[in-house]
């Protein structure tokens, strides 16, 4: 081994973690208010691009906390996420976690209007007569159709988590959430995001 | 918004993403037989770092492969990576993932010896009488115990896919695996990884 181990008891490893970053960190400026976000994007990443890709809407932070506090679901757009999230402590709000990809009548759907099942997951999602927070964390197509749902009127989320990751129209779908005038986002402009960055803001929420 | 979307169809969204992947690698050299693995990873983060950190012990993907075609299950400490595994189509080989994080006898023994849930979840796994493929895409602790579990002849891993991602010995467990002579690995060096990353490895040798 080139290098020693460092002797952190189990229950100290997260808040150790959280030392070296915002050591490392150093000076740099962070919205107030969104360090405990941006730092455990990080933190589950490892990657200090997020100090600088997340942007956040005004007031995005505090009107999520309330909507949070007061038992908004989240909606996501992969199990991954759904299972990334603390669901024991969402449920302490009065929330729960919903995914639809996995459904029959999804990918039906789907497939005969030709199109993701992501994108009609937000349909069905938009039927839901909750309070909605979306974490998307993968399919930009997911991010499209809420567009256009927002558009229409057919749901108004409380709030919306933009962080798809990857190569075909996932810049695209986040300046679309971005050009939103009245929905509070927290986006990671860019390529970059997952499924685990979606699950860890909604944590980073939760934990606030 | 500023760039226009680009038109592609649901299905060739992925094979449009890899040859994106593939002209911004250019030249880069990439180890014969692994390429399908590294851009899988850098699909799952758009992260190229991916490019340069993953080291395969020799032969890895062959001996990976011949395991999971021959029925290997996959062990996982997150339920996140769990839920990004193609379960169907390791259903197919005859495998299956186990993750016993969310154990309550694995709590309750972590808590007795003072010791990760993760690590005390790879104790758990060495007593499956099954070939085992180890998926680590969070926990160092639980690919420091694996480390000792192969050093105490307890278990002999198919392959370690050692991805966990932080700050807090987390290079350091890889570099333990990476002193392993006689265990086929997949090892992100480095603080990079991910469930993700753990999960996409996985899938990459399914669909290879």
């Amino acid at each position: 081994m080139k290098t020693e181990l460092e002797k952190v008891l189990p229950s100290e490893i997260e808040r150790r973690s959280f030392e070296i970053i915002t050591k490392e960190l150093g000076g740099k400026k962070i919205l107030p208010g969104t360090e405990a976000i941006v730092k455990r994007c990080i933190h589950t990443s490892a990657d200090f691009e997020y100090a600088d890709n997340l942007v956040f809407s005004e007031g995005a932070v505090e009107r999520a906390l309330r909507a949070v506090h007061k038992g908004a679901c989240i909606v996501t757009d992969t199990q991954m996420a759904k299972a990334g999230i603390n669901k024991k402590k969402l449920a302490e709000y009065g929330g729960e976690v919903y995914c639809f990809m996995s459904d029959e009548d999804v990918a039906k759907k789907a497939k005969e209007i030709g199109t993701t099942r992501a994108s009609i997951s937000m349909d069905k999602a938009a039927e839901l007569a909750k309070p909605l927070i979306f974490a998307i964390g993968n399919a930009p197509t997911a991010l499209m159709r809420l567009y256009e749902l927002i558009q229409e009127g057919k749901v108004k989320p409380q709030l919306i988590i933009g962080v798809p990751v990857g190569f075909v129209n996932v810049v695209q779908s986040k300046e679309l959430i971005l050009s939103l005038p009245d929905i509070p986002y927290i986006v990671a402009r860019g390529r970059k995001g997952g499924s685990n960055i979606a699950a860890c803001i909604v944590n980073a929420l939760l934990y606030m």
